[in-house]
Parts: structure tokens; sequence; C-alpha cells
């Protein structure tokens, strides 16, 4: 089984020691509700790094005002469980006061990247991931830490700071993983009612549109944008929160497709908020 | 002489190498110009640590507009040796475009301590210091970072963004190094003209003042800053930014002094502005 860190100092002394006796740490940093998108990450790890640490951690800071952080689906046992059966060693489980104790009042904020997207809808997001996974790699202390391009800004964002913060860790991107029928793997998956499956397909069939739209030629975003929206707003239960086309560095909306470019959408589907995205000229596995 | 480091990830490289090997490395972060203030918290990390490490690096995040960036007093050939002579081992020594590339956009906040004393006049003076100082930190890998107390302000900064974003160092206030007249040793008090330097001492002598009230029952904050004021007010070339009495920890204006408590002012005297400070209970060795 895993071993259990609940405590900043412990799991952060453990990492110290690890590193002094020259071992080197992959770390997969999560909220758990643990799916097989991120035991891929964790498998990743587990290939790269001789010890391997996750964090399961829902974290406010994250979450705006009527955002589901109340809501969001813990199951910490099953957690353990399916984390030891992929080979974890240490599983760092802190509790929200250890991490934000009264005080508090430090943030990180990567600007321009954390501005589009997402960044739109859910103003303080990103300053709350670029802090949480601050302090996460103080403490964890990784030689690298993985990350899935699902939540592609999130990557973005991660990148950016490692970079511009001169944080002597490498990030790793995984590509996204994918039920059988295309749908992207979240721990939000599980808020969707049967009947509104169908329509969370919209998400990944409407980025096989736009690969083929590609694919075929097409560089204007605007018309790629269009049929991709038209084809998720032509589904039941879905609302529509933005598909976009961006330089997969700067997350700026590009009308032409000519550098690296990524398209991207949130749409609310029933009760849960979802997000794909597809960087062309990759395959797409979907049927 | 000291061995001179100017690129990030050779610095970072033998930083990590110094770690692997056991040894302890203390950290002054400077501007250069070097002083006696300066060399006394070299001397403090060098009794401290097997390895110590300075940078000099004029950041120009923590400038806002209109303030010296441009005019900032630099001489590195006499930085190098004066640093040499206390045994630094290595001069981080980065140009601003290493530090700051092209597309840099990260920043780490620090809040409510930001926001009161030099923070109101200098805006993203903090801002620009918890950014360059975590930067800095994650280059050079110390064990502990050595801090004048005379930048009071910047050390509860320092402070509390290692503590709310799980930095694994020590942050080390030294005590303030005078003139033999009591003025504040800063790289600023090159731009005293002479006429200006008895001016200046209008600062150190209005602490006293406010030790001398406080030692004899004053707790009245108001009375205090008023004695202060008036006291410097009464010099030529002075122009009072602020008068300050706080909490030393949430730098919170106080009323009545009771928990531990710091008289901060800043004065401009003639083209400097300058700072000190004192805690009320402490020592002031002012003539």
């Amino acid at each position: 089984m895993a071993e259990i860190a609940r405590d900043n100092k412990q799991m952060q002394k453990l990492a110290e020691e690890l590193r002094l006796a020259g071992k080197r740490i992959a770390f997969v940093p999560t909220m758990g509700y643990l799916h097989e998108g991120h035991l891929n990450l964790m498998r990743e790890g587990r290939r790269r790094a001789d010890n391997l640490v996750i964090s399961i951690f829902v974290n406010p800071t994250q979450f705006g005002p009527g955002e589901d952080f109340e809501k969001y689906p813990r199951d910490f046992e099953r957690d353990e469980r399916l984390a030891s059966e992929v080979g974890v060693d240490t599983i760092f489980y802190p509790d929200a006061t250890s991490m934000y104790p009264p005080g508090y009042q430090t943030y990180v904020t990567v600007e321009e990247v954390s501005r589009n997207l997402c960044g739109r809808s859910r103003p303080i997001h990103f300053r709350g991931v670029a802090t949480v996974c601050t302090k996460l790699f103080n403490i964890v202390k990784p030689h690298e830490a993985i990350f899935g391009k699902k939540d592609f800004q999130q990557l973005v964002v991660i990148k950016r700071m490692v970079k511009d913060l001169n944080m002597d860790l490498e990030i790793v991107g995984v590509n996204t993983t994918r039920e059988a029928d295309g749908l992207a793997m979240s721990s939000r998956n599980s808020y969707l009612e049967p009947e509104e499956r169908n329509s969370a397909l919209s998400l990944s069939r409407g980025l096989k549109i736009a690969k083929e739209l590609y694919d075929r030629g097409e560089r204007d975003a605007s018309v790629i944008i269009k049929a991709v929206r038209d084809f998720i707003a032509g589904h039941e239960h879905t609302d529509i929160d933005y598909v976009k086309i961006c330089d997969t560095e700067t997350l700026k909306d590009v009308e032409k497709i000519e550098g690296e470019s990524v398209v991207a959408l949130a749409v609310r589907v029933g009760r849960p908020r979802l997000i794909d995205n597809y960087v062309f000229g990759e395959p797409l596995d979907i049927p």
C-alpha cells in the first residue's frame, strides 16, 4: 500500500531525504476521485522515476463562488486502493487548514495565459491552480510533475509558471484518456445523468469535426468554430461556454491557423461543465 | 576571489550539486553597491553555512515608474572585491533579460502585508520583491536567506511568502547597520548632498524620540507619531512619506501599542527616499 503523508513538514522532509539519497521523484497532483486518466499519469510517473508521489487535495482557492467545491466528488479509500495498485509510493493528503492557515495571503498569478478560455468564466481559477502547484512543488520537491493534456490551459499555465519562476523541475504533459466512445475522462463526468451522456459526446465529436475540417485544408478559425458550435448546439442539454482556437503557447485567439494551434471548448451538459481540446495535426482517437 | 555565475541554469546546477553533496547554502540577495550593512549580512551567512552565495541584481520589477531604477548606483568590480573579502563563495550576477525574458508574465503577490507603509506609495514594489526572491530562491536553493531589518516590510513580506508557499528555507533577519552618527546604511545614501546629510539624521533621531517616549510609558501611537513627525518636519530638505506604528506581523496600523509593534518611517531627503524603523522594546544604538 502507498504510504500516506498528511503533514506538510513530514512530506517535505521525506522528499528532501529522497533527493539527498539521489532518488528521482515524479509527482502527480490530483483532486482525487481518481479515474483511468489519473492512473495513466501515475503510470507515466512510475516509468520515469524512483519514487512516485501523488497528492489528493480538493483545492478551495481554484473554485469560484457558486462552483462545485463543496460537492466535488470525494472517495479517499477507493483512491488509496487505485493509487496503490499502480505503484504510488506516497499519497500526500493534506487538509485545507494546513494548506491555507489563518492569515494566508500569498498568490501566484500567471497573467496572459490565464485570461482567455476558462479564465474568462473562472477568473480566479488559474491563480488558485498556480498557487497550489507552487506550494505542492515546494513540499513534494519533484524532479518532474505530470499533468493531463485534457486540462490544456492548466498545463500551459503551469509550464509558463515553472519557466518564469525558475522552478527546477520538468513538466510532463500526457495525452487525454478517453472512454471507448471518445468522452474525455473527468471526475465531473460522474455528475452526468444517463440522458445527458450522449450529449456529452458532442464535445469530443465536435473536436473530430474540427480535425476533419483542418485535415481537408480549412485554416479559417471562424469556419471551424462555427461548425463545432453548430454541432454541439444541436444536442439537448448543452450550453456552450466557449469554442475557441488559440496559439498553444500564448493561448491568444488566432484567426488563421498557422502556428501550432489548439481548438478548446467548454460546455455545460446538464449539471457539469465539461472541457476538451485538440491540437491540430496530432492524432485523435475518437470513433 | 568569489566565483561569478551569470547564467541561471549554471547557478541552479551548482546549487543542486552543493545540496546533493550535503553542503549547507546561505544566501544574501542584494542589488549591489555593497556597503557595510550588506557585508554584515554576508558575515552572518558565512558563520551559518558551508557555502555563501550572494546575488547582485538591480531588479526592474520592484521599481515603479519614475523611481530610480535607471540611476540606481552600480559598481560591480568594487562589489566583487568586497564580497570576496568577507568570504563569499559565489556571486550570482544575472542580466535582466535572462531573469525576465520576452513573454515573462508570472508574479507572486503577498497581499495584506504589502499594502501598508511603503506599499502605499510603491504599489508594485513588494510584488516585484516577492517575485524576484521566489526566482532567486529557486535558482540558488539556499537553506537560509539573510535579509536586513532596515527593510522591515520586505522582511515581513518574504517571511510571510516563505511560510504561505511552503518554501523549504529559513529567513534570517539581521539588525540594521548604522553609521557612527546613527544613519541607517543604504545604497541610496550616496544620493545625499552634503547639506542634506544632517537632515537625513532626523530619521534615526526620530526613532530615538519614539523609543524614549515608549520607554517612559507612552502607548498611544498617535502621540508618538506626532512627536516624530514634528521632529523630522523641523529639518530642511525633508518631505515625510509616512510615519506609522504597526503590528510587526500583520503590518496593520495600531492605535495602542500592546503587542509587538514597529515604528516605521519613509522620508524623502533631497533626492533619495530613505526608510528606517524601530521595534519597540529592542535596543537602539543611536548617539
